[in-house]
């Protein structure tokens, strides 16, 4: 077998398909848009497009299917969002039921499909400018923290924003901000930099998802929303089904990450 | 009374909810955004919203209110969306019933309000900078097109993009791409620079919608995605009910055009 990290995307996802990878999917693909999922009922559909729409930091909506489909058009021609995620999260009333390799046997003709932007996409376009990440560096998950800033709610939607940190050296908040503020459709530019307690986290140094991770002498936390946010959010609002990819276990696109940028 | 272009975004929407004020609302309130207005019922929602994410350079959205709130929350802290507007479109299935100066009476609790942003706030950035603007120059409507672009169709919403022409001299083109990329909220950088027949343009001469303007020697046409192609969209589908802003009759909001720049 070729070496993984060396796969297209398609090969990536046939094997995925196949349940031959069932593992998380940082690093494969490099350069490619991954994509977090969410999957609604028909009757929860509009509050949630709302809910992406008033929200587009935490929430960037690079694809949304009509019910009942689960081709995509966007993101790739040739996948199928019932096969394709190496591992799926079934919630009932927003508990986890069930961990699955496909949902084929559950789809059902009102499913909506929400695929959302993910930060793998603007942290290589930092690596590429040799911004280093410090959770990359130490092969650590990235630290997210819920923050007291409330998303703008919509229908059954509400809570507040979570927000990924990376510390970043003063000379390079500048260039860390401009680089992610081309990446309207992954998050964007940061939400905050600086202190953590100004944006309600009150325990630094334990994330309250992720790791924690080394912050050296001069080094500034900076802030950018984060895709746990819309998770969290549905959790909150206990629809009687969701189904989302596993954590770390992305839907990958066709799409390059570079067609992402606005300017 | 004061000279109407002094007045403030709330002096005017008092002015138009009193019915003192049923004319177009161009060169009122300058610096503040303006917003076309579209209302559906609520079966038609979730295919509008949807056709608005799938399409966002014809179709920016500033806000949409939920199912029978008429008070915008973003756009104004106290504007009524059923008094604001000088003038309402009444469709049904599509032909134009009513025109109306208020719509409180014919108010349903299942009407979903989608606010879509407007050029006039990209066209002021330009003439800050210094960049002319024909048919302001001119005093008449802007030149706009169907293309053969398509949409990218939702539901029962489909339709070719409609697209609005600015003459450009060709040392400025750079800037006029530049300055309006940073709008992405209201339509943002060109769609298409120069050939008109390039996207299905055949009689340039002969605007489908708007007046035809002066082409100066050596100036090069610069489209833009215009907020006609969502209205022209909605007509085709020809849903129950719809209500519009009658044109260039929009909604004054009490944010700043700056406050829309992406960058």
């Amino acid at each position: 077998m070729k070496d993984i990290s060396q796969l297209t995307p398609k090969e990536i996802r046939t094997l995925i398909r196949r349940a031959k990878w069932d593992k998380p999917t940082a690093g494969m693909a490099m350069g490619y848009a991954q994509a977090n999922l969410v999957i609604l009922p028909q009757k929860y559909a509009f509050d949630f497009l709302l809910f992406c729409q008033r929200n587009p930091k935490p929430c960037p909506l690079l694809e949304v299917l009509e019910p009942g489909k689960y081709r995509t058009e966007f993101l790739s021609s040739d996948a199928d969002i019932r096969t394709d995620i190496p591992r799926y999260h079934i919630y009932r009333k927003g508990k986890l039921e069930a961990i699955v390799k496909e949902i084929r046997s559950l789809w059902k003709k009102d499913f909506v499909t929400f695929l959302i932007g993910c930060s793998f996409s603007f942290e290589e376009a930092l690596l590429r400018s040799k911004i280093s990440i410090r959770h990359i560096e130490e092969n650590k998950n990235v630290s997210m923290y819920i923050t007291h800033i409330p998303c703008k709610s919509a229908g059954v939607f509400q809570g507040p924003m979570v927000v990924s940190m990376r510390p970043i050296a003063p000379d390079q908040i500048v260039k860390a901000v401009q680089i992610t503020s081309r990446y309207a459709s992954v998050h964007g530019g940061p939400i905050h930099i600086g202190d953590p307690l100004a944006i309600g986290i009150k325990y630094f140094k334990k994330p309250d998802f992720g790791d924690p991770v080394t912050i050296k002498e001069g080094e500034i936390p900076v802030f950018w929303a984060c895709g746990v946010t819309p998770q969290a959010v549905v959790m909150k609002a206990k629809p009687d089904l969701c189904i989302t990819h596993a954590p770390g276990h992305m839907f990958i696109s066709d799409i390059l990450n570079e067609e992402l940028a606005v300017l």
